[in-house]
């Protein structure tokens, strides 16, 4: 099979570098396709894990196919793999994301999302292709240890998890998070995009602000988001 | 004067679009030698503003001057200032970038200074042009309404601020962030670089860790410090 530069259309997709592609074959050997290294690598400890995780007939060396694949970027390893589809956890609780239209903030979140204990993630569309190799890179690989689906609608998202109680955050939200004790069980963590945040008609007595200085606008859509899940898991994870 | 795309020895700068250009004139309008507008502009209200600020005579309409300096921006409007050096304030709480290599986040982490009120930002070299036109447009303009100043050295910054107290972020610190209650006065939050944070020799017991899962090695530095920040904020500032 040729392999292509990365379409949102294609089959399958690919990482770009060691560390996310460790933790492609780590977290999902079964969909990975094939892992090509550059002639020049030589992190063996790194090759060794790879070649004994996925076998070694799933292993190529080709230079021309890593240079075609990665474009401007630095870049040694590549992990290709059959593009999957997620079902979010019924139980656990999950981050929603409205729109999200920036391959590298949707990254961090993905990336902030597991380091605060939220393991589902729900995209809500029209948003970026989450396994655009861009996406990828900028989670770290992060998204291969989490469970990411897309929704038409966040209707669509309500019916689907009718047990979710939603806090929304919004600007104009009157509760401070630092008032929110994420009582309710299970939870959804609603953030909108960098340009228009979440519709006002999505307010009630369950959003949440951030509280700034009125010097600026409004936090960048990664800052908010990580800064709520840090509350989040301080509150609900850590033992004090 | 003939107007130059940015580079980091020319004596001035410009924002890139309305709204950091509206944050440069009203925080900064001695400094503001120019206002280039395009004259398919239409927001006569925003005009209005920035030609009663800065006096008529420094407003002019060039499309072809836009064109060469937003390159492949979609923008409006340019305001061209003289690089200025500021001073940071000997009472005030700092926060401290080490050795910052990405325009984007630098842009972004003093948006967030700005919005957790801390006004002075000092940055250690190596470290990116803050000046640079990609910088002022992730701060979102609000780089004009804080001090910023660069050091060689975090030991010449500690030189020039003996009084300030360091609390180094880190991620082999042994304090939870959660347990840190920023008594002492006044305080510097250094932060190191997404690279290779800070450097094990300055661990101490002011060191503090953003605790989160093992499921990632770290935090988007972005994302800690704007975390670091809202803690700081909650604490010192807001009155609950």
């Amino acid at each position: 099979m040729e392999i292509k530069a990365y379409r949102k259309d294609l089959s399958y997709s690919y990482t770009l570098g060691a560390f996310p592609t460790l933790e492609l074959v780590r977290a999902k050997k079964d969909k990975v396709d094939k892992v090509i290294f550059h002639s020049s690598f030589t992190n063996e400890k790194v090759k060794k894990e790879i070649e004994k995780i996925v076998g070694i007939n799933k292993v190529i060396i080709n230079d021309n196919l890593i240079a075609k694949l990665s474009q401007k970027e630095n870049c040694y390893v590549i992990g290709v793999f059959e593009k999957y589809n997620d079902c979010l956890s019924k139980d656990s609780d999950h981050m929603v994301l409205m729109n999200p239209q920036n391959m590298g903030n949707l990254g961090t979140m993905i990336r902030s999302s597991l380091g605060f204990e939220i393991n589902d993630i729900a995209i809500i569309k029209p948003g970026v292709d989450f396994f655009d190799p861009k996406v990828i890179r900028s989670s770290m690989g992060s998204i291969f240890s989490l469970r990411i689906a897309y929704f038409q609608s966040l209707e669509e998202y309500i019916e689907k998890y009718p047990l979710h109680h939603l806090i929304k955050f919004m600007l104009k939200a009157k509760k401070n998070l630092r008032d929110e004790y994420f009582n309710q069980k299970p939870l959804s963590l609603v953030f909108g995009n960098e340009a228009t945040g979440i519709d006002d008609k999505y307010l009630d007595q369950n959003s949440v602000v951030i509280k700034h200085s009125d010097k600026i606008d409004s936090l960048n859509i990664t800052n908010a988001s990580s800064i709520a899940l840090y509350e989040y898991y301080s509150k609900t994870h850590s033992k004090q």
